[in-house]
């Protein structure tokens, strides 16, 4: 399936808030970006893929995964969506035409260990060479690999339960090579995120103009956070904020 | 204390979304409008009231209820925000530069009859001819009544316990000659009224650039509701959608 063109007025309303390159100060540059209604709703509940956005916020989605080494989801989305991961979007007179050399690495924060490469949208697309064979974080060493996937064990937080994202985020770049990484999901990895401007370094936030109600998945922090460098796009149903977190 | 000039190009944005005049099919025109953070919360926790929205769109509140005949909120948002509900919004080279003149008849909807006028700031408001006196909505005659209180019994819809809205509308239309109506809050209030598209003509929401986090107020219907007519408006710091509840 190919995308809408981007929309022109996208690239200089997206340029401030793309990956620093070269990285500054070694540390991996972090985009936190995720589609929401008007009530805070990722999805109409747990576990159902729901359409929130424009087509033509869809293609910014691509676009921001082409300028990204790697994009992360949570394994409950990996598993409710079964997204692909890869990058359609193709920069005009590139010789890069392959969606395999666009894409980013697919990242799967697999905690439980719950998720399976081996019939996955990412699996066929990676047989395809339209999109890259996965990480997955684990906690523990997995009890079973998987034919092309890449294991990274990065162990837990022992004061929130949580991965230590900044340990992750190190090994990452050391072991893989990795500069910049797109988290786009789910709810509980959004949360973990907002609260830490330490780690996040843009945050691209698009609204549709739907309520979900009240049995959808909300994205809210456990406290309140402030923004800077605000700016906001209008497209034709939905509008896309792009800020930092403030520290 | 006075208000911010309004944005000049807030007048077209919103002129499709203001009441109708005349009235149509003897219908009283509602606008629903109210101001929330990213994560769809409009107050930090119950009773706090709280900053979301820049300078600019409050001077868009006030030309709003400048195009209105009367502004509801619940006693819950009366107790809480102690609200003046005036007008202090001006046209250039009118006649009529009194808030009084300018400003719409509050309606309290306060079926506990919780809420009293003297000690509130409309009542200092009145009292300076800075805006009107109020209409207070209860659902049995009321155990006290106030002073320039205008009191207007309506019984709660027997199936859902919340006040019958068509036949407040009507009465308030037949009984104090009010054809539109802006309503302003609390989160029941919206809530309530985000599922009624007969009732509701005109849906404004500012989305203020702040996330309030778990703890605070949240705003979202019982069921999903799509929406019509959209249009968003990019302010220094907010959004604002205008929009109709799809029927």
């Amino acid at each position: 399936m190919s995308i809408l063109p981007l929309r022109t007025e996208l690239i200089p309303f997206l340029n401030p808030y793309l990956p620093a390159s070269p990285v500054k100060n070694g540390k991996v540059s972090v985009t936190l970006t995720y589609a929401q209604s008007i009530d805070a709703k990722i999805s109409k509940g747990p576990g159902i893929r729901t359409a929130i956005s424009h087509a033509e916020t869809k293609s910014m989605t691509h676009y921001l995964r082409y300028h990204h080494d790697a994009i992360l989801v949570g394994s409950g989305t990996a598993l409710a969506d079964d997204p692909g991961l890869n990058c359609k979007w193709v920069p005009a007179n590139n010789n890069y035409t392959k969606s395999f050399d666009n894409s980013p690495r697919p990242i799967i924060l697999d905690t439980k260990q719950k998720w399976s490469f081996k019939g996955s949208k990412m699996y066929d697309l990676f047989m395809a060479k339209e999109g890259k064979s996965p990480i997955v974080i684990v906690t523990k060493a997995p009890t079973k690999e998987e034919e092309y996937v890449s294991y990274l064990v990065c162990p837990s937080d022992p004061t929130t339960g949580y991965v230590d994202w900044k340990e992750l985020l190190q090994r990452l770049n050391n072991e893989y090579g990795i500069n910049s990484v797109m988290i786009e999901g789910g709810a509980n990895v959004i949360q973990q995120l907002l609260t830490k401007p330490d780690i996040v370094d843009n945050l691209i936030v698009t609204i549709g103009s739907i309520y979900l109600g009240k049995s959808g998945v909300g994205v809210s922090p456990d406290n309140s956070v402030e923004l800077t460098d605000i700016d906001w796009w209008k497209g034709t149903t939905d509008t896309i904020m792009c800020a930092r977190l403030s520290s």
